[in-house]
């Protein structure tokens, strides 16, 4: 099984794609940064905190077992 | 609804409780120091990794959502 931060930045880029969201919209969403967003998804940042994960997961209408899935 | 962290301990002494495990056991079952998990359960370290927040997920054999709920 991959790494978490890795499962997370994969099945968030497909929810909020799905979702239509650009990355700046879930920033203003999550009131997180634009670019803290993107090293997310990037798996640039792979020790972000597990708040930070919930307001993502919120943003995006899923749980965190969708997200780390 | 009470910020993540703060369910977050609850449910874990909770299951932790639950399996019969010391602090010092689930420490040795994440590979995280027990003076860290002692701090994670009377709410003193709120801002914890998703990865770590992971780990004792797996230790204590629930999910995320079952810890964060």
């Amino acid at each position: 099984m991959k790494e978490i931060s890795e499962r997370f930045s994969r099945n968030m880029r497909i929810f909020r794609d799905g979702k239509g969201y650009s990355q700046g919209k879930l920033a203003g969403l999550t009131d997180l940064h634009c670019t803290y967003i993107s090293q997310i998804e990037r798996g640039r940042s792979r020790n972000f905190s597990l708040r930070n994960a919930e307001r993502i997961a919120i943003a995006l209408d899923v749980t965190l077992n969708d997200l780390t899935k």
